[in-house]
């Protein structure tokens, strides 16, 4: 059985430096969700590239995508002895919607001092986790497609801040692929943007597109679920920050995130 | 009198999409840096895409410049009603020195709601602050030209953790031009990029290569010296990020930053 992260970012390559691939419906929040749509372009940077993880990647979203075919466009910059580096760019029917810029190598090759000053979020075990009522399906007026591939389980607090608003704009919770598939560096680009904007447990807005999302990989995360944890601390004129740490099973930070976006009005 | 930041970042158009440059032997931190060499891609792409300001910025540093010409690669890949993307190549007789993504718009027409939670350093006045010894220059064996172009004054803690180590990985100063040239928004992906790295604070390492930076500009930085914040949270294997905060004289937060970096072993 083929998960669904797996069959739905798959690409074939159709000649040099050119690859195709199928943007579902199965992980919309409206749209088809940033990171997966990343994880496609990543699909075909990885194939080219020929390196086995992302330790840097950045997106710049251009337009929405739609459902269907998508050709990805990736030219290798550096083909170095530890590291490439390729920009790529996913179109559909000629028009482009997402630039690429990535940086792809073995984590496990590394070597050198290890420090990490921060800690994971302390959590109630994933079954005493969870939304509390509709939230956030409300702001986009139905449950979307995307919560039925990615479990995110908030923590008791964070649900209730999501339904209360006016708390910090923090969450937290536990995440993973819904049908368990385990986690690997191919899926923490998603997964880094799969769980509802921290601005949500602040204030009331409308959808929060992402202009821009940078991911570091910073381990090759264990099998099971991951803890986030999910900040946003500069709001300036409707442009957001959004910070998101994911750690594995074993307590290793695993990824780290920032993105740019910004705040729509609420739907009236 | 032009400052010697834009003398030294100038561009001139060559051709469609193709534009030269020169790296000035004037900002060396032993090889020319990387946010210095940013800038000179950043003013092709800027002439580029008619946008004034920077809103998102990533850099993935390929190769170190050499002193000499440079030529800039920039393919517009949106022009939008409010946001421009484009990306760059800078290259060296051919070779790719650093590929950019960056997206640009106007800064003072965004609207929407601001909400700031986190709070610019508190400083002594810039007369009270600066290195201790001959800190950190004897890391790489030399006074680093960069040094004449850019101040930096870190506090006395800052200052006294560069020659003790064992602190937390974090410094504050005060940053400026040399020149005294006011900050703008061209500058600041170079002075997110211009003090001493702040894992200096808490370990004997060599250099500190940067792999990838992101930038983004959040506000057009008033007159004067700017304060900066920055602290790395998480090393694993040699890896380290490294996350800069610039707030200007009217306490205004204008760049966030974050980088992926290699820490090289000390010189014997």
């Amino acid at each position: 059985v083929v998960s669904p992260f797996d069959a739905d970012t798959e690409v074939s390559a159709v000649g040099p430096g050119r690859w195709t691939g199928n943007v579902t419906d199965r992980w919309d929040i409206g749209v088809p969700n940033g990171g997966y749509v990343l994880c496609i372009a990543l699909a075909a940077v990885r194939a080219a590239v020929q390196r086995p993880h992302p330790l840097s990647v950045t997106a710049h979203f251009l337009s929405p995508c739609d459902h269907g075919a998508a050709e990805i466009e990736v030219r290798v910059l550096k083909q170095g002895r530890s590291l490439a580096t390729a920009s790529a760019v996913l179109a559909q029917g000629g028009r482009p919607r997402l630039a690429v810029l990535a940086t792809y190598g073995d984590l496990r090759s590394q070597n050198g001092p290890t420090l990490v000053t921060t800690t994971p979020p302390s959590l109630p075990p994933p079954e005493e986790c969870g939304f509390v009522g509709d939230r956030p399906a409300a702001v986009i007026g139905v449950r979307p497609a995307i919560a039925d591939r990615v479990e995110f389980r908030p923590s008791p607090a964070s649900a209730r801040a999501l339904v209360a608003r006016g708390a910090p704009a923090q969450l937290e919770g536990w995440i993973r692929l819904a049908d368990g598939r385990d986690p690997d560096t191919d899926c923490l680009p998603l997964l880094v943007d799969a769980a509802p904007p921290a601005v949500f447990a602040v204030m009331e807005t409308g959808w929060v597109p992402t202009l821009e999302l940078t991911v570091h990989v910073r381990a090759v995360p264990a099998p099971g679920w991951l803890r986030a944890a999910i900040a946003t601390r500069v709001v300036v004129d409707g442009l957001m920050e959004e910070e998101c740490e994911l750690w594995d099973a074993e307590g290793r930070l695993v990824a780290m995130s920032r993105q740019l976006a910004r705040i729509l009005p609420p739907q009236t």
